[in-house]
């Protein structure tokens, strides 16, 4: 068997993991708005939140709930955000909470509450009363693409992942769903990921190992540089495969660790291909930055320059912003040092353009659906990279008007 | 005679000062691509480049002849930015100065040169070559606009300003042509900026009082967040007026400087208002920051936010999107503080929709050429102001294909 075997689905591929998705009214379009995920026993559970300093309500509740550690179920909606809505969203977003809770012969306080979508608006909250049971009457253990689509706003389409990873010798399962789009960046994004695993994770342990493989993957993901005020990253181990614990500097964990790394860059991945208008998903590699942080602000510089980005729509091998980006950036950056390949084809050595570079072949690899910038700043033995999409006039054609 | 009075033209409405704009041959349009500004007498000159560690050749050159801090005549060329090209490149703009200084009979270091346009190829040397003598010939008190024209690339028409002001009851003048359109933010842009004054001014005063007025007009103005490797913002002060010296302290220098401020932020909102498709120039203004510096970083995060300024572009009184960018600013921000008006119409306070608030007179004010977004953060006495514009489908697509 191997290390680590990709399976069908998503979150309810994980064994006592249940989940649905329907529409209750808060979309005009008609499309999916409610989702909840339900797991059979209660769960270990580690979470990660916006760093945005206006909070959404259902965060704030969250960030509540998540004091004691221990989760059963998570409700989301999509199409109204329930931020900056004051003690009445404070009120609804208990009241989800609730209402999920008594459905499930749950405590409120073990149900995580997630919104998304415009800001400043209050739940209509008799739509949700009504749609709730619905909502839990549906709860399946085929029910997780209908909870991937009930989290959608501008997406495309439903973003789900499932794997299976050996610890310790015993196979357990992960399994998530994803949203993302725009305002990803640069502490996740507009973007929800909730995971469930059947694996026994000692809760400091889960807790690290979620916040390693977020730091790894949905914050180094960028659409448009904003952030939202709703992201929200969660994982429940509801203990199913009986495996010994995973606890901090185990073998398992670190098996574990990487199951969940694999899973959370996949979704990272697919968020960034489905960002607003996007066309094209760019990897932005840096290495010879003086240290990791360098080349980690060196790369975002360049995955967040409106000028890369729309030379990426075009296609147009514009090396010239890369430099101008590279510059402007807090890394430390010496003209004379930095080179540039699009994928393997050298553009820029020593800080000017290569005489020979073959810019006819830069133009097709950026005809790719996914290619990589690979920077060398020449300066000592730093690493990262972050994904970034191009900006199309798609984006600016959803975004301009988006709440009327 | 009021203190500070508007006046007809650009640089060359100031006394000594000739100037002149041509087409060698950079440009394939057929636009003019040379301008030449010259002071019949050396002037005392003061100087602001690029920040980005990225710097072209002409600023490096520019540079060097700065040290002394007499300049008689600026160089510049459009179509070709002259960066990353190495020692060529260095080669290149030092020619262009020793050219320029042999035609005028004035030394190769009294001369500033500046070029802008696609980064990464070599200037057509022959082409300008060709020109210069015919750019030397053309000078003249009246070509100012000719100049202007001469240095734009995406722009779409010259920006030029004169005004005269009152120091120590002896009329000054002061003229200026500028340049902008993208990578403009957040110090300066990609942008020239080229004055002229016949005050008598001491350097060190001159120098302060250029400082003072580009952090208040030229770093208040964002477009798309890039940062060019070409900036250069440069006045020459030939003292014709032979008012007595203006000095650091003194109440002349006060009055120089407001003129100075006053025509840099003039010249400054030119550029945002033909910033890449630009539709519209919005003022965010903040107050009640905990420091100015947070009042900024607040103004700097909502004036570059790709969600805010989409609005913008299709008019839409998405206020969540401002609070979103408000708090994934550095500045520190409490949700429940915050106040926000478009112009006079007050849309949020206390971090909630304002019952009452009417989006509809909100729509109208956002459908003007020019708005204030004022915001109140409701934490302190700190207040700052940026200017920013729209992001357009047209900046995407003038920027998707800019050097092919």
């Amino acid at each position: 068997m191997p290390a680590l075997e990709w399976l069908q689905g998503g979150i309810t591929a994980v064994p006592g993991i249940l989940a649905s998705g329907i529409h209750c009214g808060i979309k005009a379009s008609g499309k999916k708005d409610l989702a909840l995920i339900y797991s059979s026993s209660a769960a270990r559970a580690a979470a990660v939140f916006t760093a945005n300093q206006v909070k959404g309500a259902p965060v704030q509740v969250s960030m509540e709930h998540m004091k004691e550690g221990t989760i059963q179920a998570i409700v989301a909606s999509s199409g109204c955000s329930n931020v900056c809505t004051g003690e009445q969203g404070l009120r609804d977003a208990r009241e989800m909470t609730a209402s999920v809770g008594e459905l499930l012969k749950i405590p409120a306080r073990h149900v995580l509450v997630a919104s998304t979508g415009v800001i400043g608006r209050p739940l209509p909250m008799d739509k949700i009363r009504a749609g709730l049971p619905k909502l839990a009457k549906a709860l399946s253990p085929q029910g997780g693409r209908s909870a991937a689509e009930g989290i959608l706003t501008t997406d495309t389409g439903p973003k789900e992942a499932a794997l299976r990873v050996d610890v310790g010798g015993r196979p357990v399962t992960l399994g998530g769903i994803a949203k993302g789009v725009g305002m990803i960046e640069p502490h996740m994004a507009t973007m929800f990921c909730f995971m469930a695993t059947d694996a026994v994770v000692a809760r400091d342990a889960l807790d690290a190992a979620l916040r390693r493989a977020v730091a790894g993957s949905f914050n180094r993901i960028t659409v448009d540089g904003d952030m939202s005020t709703s992201d929200t990253v969660a994982i429940l181990a509801n203990g199913l495969a009986e495996n010994q614990v995973l606890e901090k500097g185990g073998r398992g964990l670190r098996q574990f660790a990487r199951g969940l790394e694999a899973i959370t860059e996949r979704l990272a991945k697919m968020l960034v291909k489905d960002g607003e208008g996007a066309t094209k998903l760019v990897t932005i590699q840096v290495r010879g930055a003086r240290s990791r942080r360098d080349a980690r602000l060196a790369a975002r510089s360049v995955a967040n320059s409106l000028l890369v980005k729309t030379a990426i729509n075009g296609q147009d091998p514009n090396w010239g912003r890369i430099m101008m980006a590279l510059g402007k950036s807090a890394a430390a950056v010496r003209a004379d040092r930095v080179g540039i390949s699009f994928d393997d084809e050298v553009v820029v050595a020593a800080g000017q353009f290569r005489q020979g570079a073959r810019l006819d072949r830069v133009r097709e690899i950026m005809a790719r659906p996914e290619f990589a910038i690979r920077i060398d700043l020449g300066l000592g033995g730093g690493e990262d990279q972050v994904w970034t999409c191009d900006l199309s006039e798609e984006y600016v054609r959803i975004n301009a008007k988006y709440t009327t």
